[in-house]
């Protein structure tokens, strides 16, 4: 069920074109996944959401199970059924949300203890807990329960939690039941900061736990991209070649070139939606920040080729709706934006068959550099 | 162009079934407007909202003069082209916005000066200006400058009133050019309060002037829907028959039954928007508030039969959407109680024509009084 096909490799690059099959249906690779927290893409209706060119969207476990807790989903047919997505769904484990947004959190061998951010209750996230979950949301794709730590940090400290990530990912593995595997895939995650030693060793240990795919975590959480370029130079290359390789959180058009350039699959980040709803627009020219005045009047729409719902009014009528507080901008802007990675990506896979994505990176990050 | 038709009458009611048209099509009646107060039904789509049924919708000229401007709009191609909606639109004068909105206003023969409840500015609107700011914006329908007092009140104070809107009207109409009277049908407003002389003389008067079309304005400020109905009762009689009514501002389902009943051909009301907003879904069976527990895991759609986007997900997704505060959840139940009307409406319009309309009418007043 869960099958990596790798259909073309750039010859210049490590960029490469894949398929990954689901319960869901296939997701054609490179991918970017558009973060459905809790369950919807933040204002998007379904149907608009589909016609962005989505192929697999994310939830996040943490969000979900506090609210309204992974038993109601269930009841109301799991996360497929829940939010009416009928392709694949990724559910992250929660690791970074304890990281990021949990209070008073304690993480031992066992597992996470954290106060919800929600109501302040004690929540416990052990990795077997982290799959539970995942199996009763239903998604395809289940990742791993990781310790992830801010950068930068002490050797020990990342080692530590790298060590605990791999110990972690065998016990997600093994809590899963045969039935279970054919149903949803698990994802490893390979952890050890900025480190060229711990994400080797991570990448590597990992691997032999045969997992269907694998991702490199703990990235976009404070450092720069040119460091994080570098993670992934000296990460990528030991992640196994027949399986997807996922960056999570990340990131801007431009960190999704460079990733695609160094061998990753898949993306996800909250930047479109959660850029759009703040009046910024992705467009082949760079961002457009819809409040600046220069937009008033301007009939044109934010991209001449983008088929998007946005794309149907001028910027003039888009500013004014973030400039009279109307809940149809960051609707229509968080479309768009979602719409502008869809294309890329789709640009992306189809300068890789054509052997032609140097030139088409090359390209993009120039254009991509300007901004109104 | 602007002709109104009359098509059926109902032989135990006042009810009837027209057609009025415009330079962008034209408006089976009766009909309901949804509320676009800043060129945006709040939240939804352009395509989702023409897929509601509705037949046009309402711009407010208070609200656009003062953001972004009718300049602005201008601009920008007029309202139509602004808010991309290619169907007839209609707009109010901002009488009844002086009224509910404005601070520190003051009223005299020449017109309104109030301080915008925006930046404080400001601002004057006669008669004359009313009607130019509606053709800048280029709506089908325009509304004359009317004077809205508050419900009760003395009769002096409701005759002057009323006797101003009188002249407020033939003023409006003056001002009109023979070049702007075949793009832009300016209504007339019956006002007088709930005092049976006041009205039917403003009524007449108003005949007088030949308008287009009349609307019953002053109502729904404060009334029980009884004095409401009433003062219909005493009001539509006056009106022209071969003219198209318009009640202003209302209502609910219930009030929409009685005012159809009445001989009313066209309703605006926030209530669908509004209360979609407020987690409120209406439906056949009466209201639905979606943040009661009992919704939690119920798998039902909001009406079985229902076309709408948010009928496609349970009430304990969209439950969840409110209790979350996820921006989707007033998106889509804005969505579904706007769809709620237009069927009411074409029901409605189905009854007049199989003269049924009587019995419908029952039927729905009665269902409608269930609330969960």
């Amino acid at each position: 069920m869960f099958d990596y096909t790798l259909l073309n490799r750039d010859s210049q690059t490590a960029a490469r074109r894949g398929r990954f099959t689901t319960p869901h249906g296939a997701v054609e690779l490179p991918a970017f996944m558009p973060v459905g927290t809790l369950g919807t893409v933040k204002g998007v209706p379904l149907e608009l959401l589909e016609r962005t060119g989505s192929q697999i969207i994310l939830g996040n476990t943490y969000h979900l199970a506090l609210r309204p807790g992974e038993k109601v989903v269930n009841k109301l047919g799991g996360l497929h059924k829940f939010c009416g997505w009928t392709k694949p769904i990724l559910t992250d484990s929660g690791g970074f949300q304890i990281f990021s947004l949990a209070k008073i959190r304690k993480i031992t061998e066992d597992g996470a203890v954290f106060r919800s951010h929600i109501d302040g209750s004690l929540v416990n996230l052990s990795p077997e807990r982290a799959i539970e979950i995942q199996q009763q949301l239903g998604s395809d794709i289940a990742m791993v329960l990781d310790h992830v730590v801010a950068l930068p940090n002490e050797r020990n400290v990342l080692e530590d939690a790298m060590q605990r990530s791999v110990r972690w990912a065998k016990r997600c593995r093994d809590y899963q039941s045969d039935e279970s595997r054919e149903q949803q895939a698990i994802f490893g995650i390979v952890q050890g900061g900025l480190d060229a030693t711990l994400r080797k060793s991570c990448a590597e240990q990992l691997a032999e736990l045969d997992l269907p795919g694998y991702a490199v975590g703990g990235l976009s959480v404070g450092e720069t991209p040119e460091e994080m370029y570098d993670a992934l130079d000296f990460t990528v290359p030991f992640m196994p070649n027949n399986k997807p390789r996922y960056l999570m959180g990340v990131g801007r058009p431009e960190d999704i070139l460079n990733g695609v350039e160094r061998g990753i699959d898949l993306f996800d980040c909250v930047m479109p939606s959660r850029n759009g709803r703040n009046a910024m627009a992705f467009t082949k020219q760079g961002a457009l920040r819809l409040r600046n005045v220069i937009h008033q009047c301007d009939t044109r729409p934010l991209e001449d080729d983008c088929p998007c719902p946005a794309c149907k009014h001028s910027r003039g009528y888009l500013r004014h709706l973030f400039q009279s507080g109307e809940m149809l901008g960051p609707v229509l802007l968080t479309i768009h934006n979602i719409t502008h990675y869809q294309r890329l990506m789709s640009d992306i896979r189809t300068s890789i068959v054509q052997n032609n994505f140097a030139t088409f990176y090359k390209e993009r990050m120039e254009a991509y550099a300007g901004e109104t």
